[in-house]
């Protein structure tokens, strides 16, 4: 793939029960919010939401896996999560070279999670380094 | 927990490979810098390193759980990945509140996470709402 200003990609992936047991125990956050249908029918989600940090990773499995690629090395991110993700929604992680840092090989990247809905969930950019082989 | 200007809280995990390759699986990183020793050992780390978001996981688990506390919504997190986490290591995930917003039940908070060592492995600021029951 070739990186340039406005080189966009994209993955989405349905995040069910399993998913958010195995991260809570990959975490330790058992937060009931995510994990207890009855606190989470009284909260003011109304139902139980996948932890913000799973629309993360899928946006890191864009970045090291498609966009910039393998090898990539993850140096930070900066994410604002807008709207919560339900069990069973499907989420987009899209991500846009936004900047070329050539002489250090970084690139910084828009990356937007998105519901099935369209809806934005999570925002913000992610900064990498990445060397072509 | 009183929630003041200082409060602290941490929480340590030992990442084993085992939570590596669930990570994988609910976030479909598959980047085998995390998961093939082979092709981790020809990269500058020398070895397999975790995903950056177990550090993050680990982050929403002591905001989740201690403090704040059960209840809090993640708003929003920027995170530096400023050394590598490898197989076995062990994390602390130490949170500490920097400002608190009263009008909106904000609370903004520093997040750093240390390895086994000492060293600091990644560090920046959560926003977190929060309201005691």
């Amino acid at each position: 793939m070739e990186l340039r200003l406005g080189t966009k990609a994209s993955l989405s992936k349905t995040v069910t029960d399993k998913d958010v047991r195995m991260f809570a125990e990959v975490s330790l956050d058992y937060n009931p919010l995510h994990l207890d249908d009855e606190v989470a029918k009284k909260s003011i989600f109304g139902r139980r939401i996948a932890h913000g940090d799973i629309s993360l990773g899928l946006i890191s499995a864009v970045l090291g896996n498609y966009m910039p690629g393998r090898g990539t090395i993850y140096l930070g991110q900066d994410i604002k999560f807008v709207a919560p993700v339900f069990i069973d929604d499907t989420i987009t992680a899209e991500a846009e070279i936004v900047e070329i840092i050539p002489e250090k090989n970084r690139y910084r990247i828009r990356t937007d999670v998105k519901n099935q809905a369209g809806v934005l969930v999570a925002t913000g950019f992610a900064l990498v380094k990445y060397q072509a082989a």
